[in-house]
């Protein structure tokens, strides 16, 4: 953990799921939580508790299901309702109940939000701040104060918006944040606003961007600048309307180039992973032209810049991609595909920097079979098996596939009926199982579970933890290609595998060979060459 | 067309098509200046003459096919080569040669590029920028020069750096363009610099600024606060690796956020359109997130915004939409509260605000269906059938489910078969149907449209033209809830609609089943009460 001096404060659970296409499942939440905490932000706001059934669920779950390292949750709620005391609200009592040791409570700073949006006076708003904060702070909670459309309020009615901001500090709020709600700042307002309400009042301050302007990762830097010492932001920027403040553009360039320590040593590097591993769990891809962590971000094309890059890469890019886990690619040579593998290979426990015709052959394999859709930066356990196939000259296999067919229908009555058999040779026997379902998918699973069980007993540990599909080609509806990602898990570890087929059961199915045969080669067993 | 005093100069057509991805025909190039010219750019730089053959093409086709009513045409081209004059350099003739009225030469101004890259001395560098632009100033071109690596090169070695800008100056050229060619700057360290060059040299300069750091709209602007008037932009963002700075947030921000007329009256409110139309040139989706111009830039999603939208819009919106072509849009989701559904009522044409029992009935419907895993502000269709359900009373219907039956096999020899049986009422007739396809959803749909195009012709016309499936509760893999998203066209209008179920088969059916009920009432047919 990095001290308390900055903060890195991540608000993707709550700020960053308005985005429009996002819908999050508690589980989701938790998987986002986790990734956070690795990369090490100090702070995860999670939700509304009390406002939002599922972030309340989300506050319940983690209270079991998280082992936070790093960060520590934050509790997202507003002041207490006017006309009535913060002790008798019960969204303010959702709060305290939600468990989480920090409460982040929006306050209006702007007056004519006071009056034609809370439609209260001034002065209860104020009152409204001062209670709700130290009530919380009597319960020994830590809290933030967001101050919504806290620029526009300091234009309109500077007194007032000042006035806020020292109502929170007096009543005992750690940190209070300046929040251009409508994200209609540049950067040289906000830095002259956050360094003059500093000064008077005295107040920790803190900045939530959004991106209207696209200059919410300079308007978080502008804050710093002006004496902010905590910053808020959402992974990949997501967010309403344009999006909030990137979290690893903003973190990279206090690091990298303010000289700032702001995550625990080395988290950096885990960062073009762990912006990649977020975007797959909210399922949208990940954008390829995002600054630092964009598979294009180190891209280079123009020969004018290759030919100097030969020289000396320094010559054209202002930092080492590996040091926010990145790589360069050169669009027109494989040399960056090449030592890519070799890095990934390594990093799989195979050292192939002695045999330069293997590399090259993977490298081919991936290049194919990357055009015709399959991802392996979300498919490790794939990528392996494939690596294996060039390393040990053939795919290792524990069964043979003969054939699969799943029917789903709805019946007359409404009954929903799955069923799959599959057809298979494992150890020199050829065997033919069926498996019923709650969906065609599910039923194939069972139908191959049941088949190899009885030879493989390893299987009964293995389980399906998420299943993903993605339509490629999106313009041609049903017909698309069918990208299919599986994650299994055998309790300890965790492996992922894809398929691509026309068909999103054919597609699963290789997902699902892949997912067995690397677990079975994981639990020690060796191949039967007549599978 | 505005003065000179202020200079909007696009790159897109040159350093734009660096980007990953994109691949300009002469023709597309030609269309984009068309819609860059439209927008009132004072500048379009076509491309390199005589380096790349396309870009010779395009200045030759533009003489004839390009009628500019606001830009000139600029050629980008390098100082001449060591060694050499001006006037023997093949390239440098190559941009006479391209009859664009406008040269903007490249120089190096980072002292180590200059040895490193170029491999020349400092003082030939010099004489090189020096010589070229008094050449093309003899012959009668306006000249610009872009000095390459500027803000490194400033900090290695400030005096060298500026004095190519004060060689180019006095030279004759009109702008000296600061570029940050790696795009590692920040904006504080641009205005500063910009700020000191001015001062240092008296030229005038210009800003050119990759977006590495996800600052270049900033840096830009910033550029401008340091005195720089001229600001080179790709639309969109185009550019390599991350991108460059986006001409429609930077044109944005200066006309409306600082007041100054860059664009020809009126022209701000194209760009919408204009950044839609340049996208579909290139082929790339326009980004939905994009600020000022992107589908979601003005889209409401959280309940607290919704209520506050309704007492006065500019409470949460940074500018008026319309000011840049675009529009609010409201989103649907369970974070709505009853204010979001008027809005979302009216913008579909239902006029909500006098029935406070209707709305308080959608609101529920909205949230408990989201509860379940369905979601709205994907799929307005289904939103608008769940609307008009409640509005109506009963859920209107073109045809009933009996049932349906999908199988999905992959044979002995490889040979993959799906087929799907749908039995269903419609106009008082039973009809059993059967279609097969690539895929098990793919041959549902042909058996619905075999069940139903001889009753509604209608049918015909519809395209699927997006399916995105979704598994909810991802800690459950297969067993999970599916949700699918399914976009329709009818060749005019697109139309998005949502099924959930524990089976993939299943929910697709009830996204097909919303979007054919719902192409059908767009048709102006009536449901027939007995289907």
């Amino acid at each position: 953990m990095t001290d308390d001096s900055f903060h890195v404060f991540d608000t993707t659970l709550r700020d960053g799921s308005q985005r429009e296409g996002i819908n999050l499942t508690v589980a989701d939440k938790l998987a986002i939580a986790r990734y956070l905490d690795e990369f090490g932000v100090g702070f995860i706001e999670g939700g509304w508790p009390g406002a939002v059934p599922r972030d309340t669920e989300f506050f319940r779950r983690a209270r079991t299901e998280l082992d936070l390292q790093n960060a520590v949750l934050v509790a997202f709620g507003a002041t207490r309702k006017a006309g009535t005391t913060a002790a008798e609200d019960p969204q303010v009592q959702a709060l305290l109940d939600s468990g989480a040791p920090v409460v982040c409570l929006v306050a209006k700073s702007h007056d004519k939000h006071v009056d034609l949006a809370l439609r209260t006076t001034l002065d209860e708003n104020l009152a409204m701040v001062r209670d709700t904060v130290e009530h919380l702070r009597a319960q020994g909670r830590r809290v933030f104060v967001d101050c919504e459309h806290f620029f526009d309020g300091y234009k309109a009615n500077p007194k007032y918006a000042a006035q806020v901001v020292r109502t929170a500090h007096e009543a005992g709020a750690e940190v209070v944040v300046l929040c251009d709600t409508n994200g209609g700042m540049l950067p040289s307002q906000v830095q002259w606003t956050v360094a003059r309400v500093k000064a008077e009042t005295g107040a920790r301050l803190g900045i939530h961007a959004q991106d209207d302007t696209g200059c919410a990762v300079a308007n978080s830097l502008a804050a710093v600048e002006g004496g902010a010492t905590h910053v808020q932001c959402t992974a990949n920027g997501y967010g309403e309307r344009v999006g909030n403040a990137n979290l690893f553009p903003v973190v990279a360039a206090l690091e990298l180039k303010k000289g700032m320590q702001v995550l625990p040593e080395g988290k950096l590097r885990e960062m073009t992973r762990i912006s990649h591993a977020i975007a797959e769990v909210v399922n949208l891809a990940p954008s390829t032209h995002l600054p630092y962590v964009g598979v294009s971000a180190f891209a280079h094309k123009a020969g004018l810049h290759a030919s100097a890059i030969k020289v000396d890469p320094d010559l054209y890019q202002h930092i080492d991609p590996e040091l926010v886990g990145n790589s360069m690619r050169m669009l027109v040579s494989d040399m960056a595909g090449r030592a890519s593998i070799e890095l990934k290979g390594k990093e799989l426990g195979y050292d192939l920097s002695g045999d330069r015709d293997l590399v090259g052959r993977v490298v081919d394999q991936v290049k194919a079979r990357e055009a015709n859709g399959y991802t392996y930066e979300a498919a490790d356990a794939s990528f392996e098996l494939l690596l294996r196939d060039e390393v040990v000259g053939a795919r290792e296999r524990f069964f043979t596939l003969e054939s699969w067919r799943a029917i789903s229908e709805q019946r007359g009555g409404g009954e929903q009926v799955n069923e799959a058999t599959v057809k298979l040779h494992a150890k020199g026997e050829r065997i033919v199982a069926t498996g019923e379902g709650n969906g065609p998918v599910n039923a194939l699973d069972r139908a191959l579970r049941t088949a190899l069980e009885r030879i493989f007993p390893e299987l009964a540990g293995f389980e399906l933890t998420d299943y993903k599909v993605r339509l490629l080609e999106g313009r041609h509806g049903t017909d698309a290609i069918t990208r299919v990602l599986v994650e299994t898990s055998d309790g300890k570890t965790e492996w992922s595998t894809v398929g691509v087929a026309e068909n999103v059961i054919g597609a699963s199915w290789q997902a699902l060979e892949d997912a067995y045969t690397y677990g079975l080669l994981k639990a020690g067993l060796t191949p039967s060459p007549e599978a």
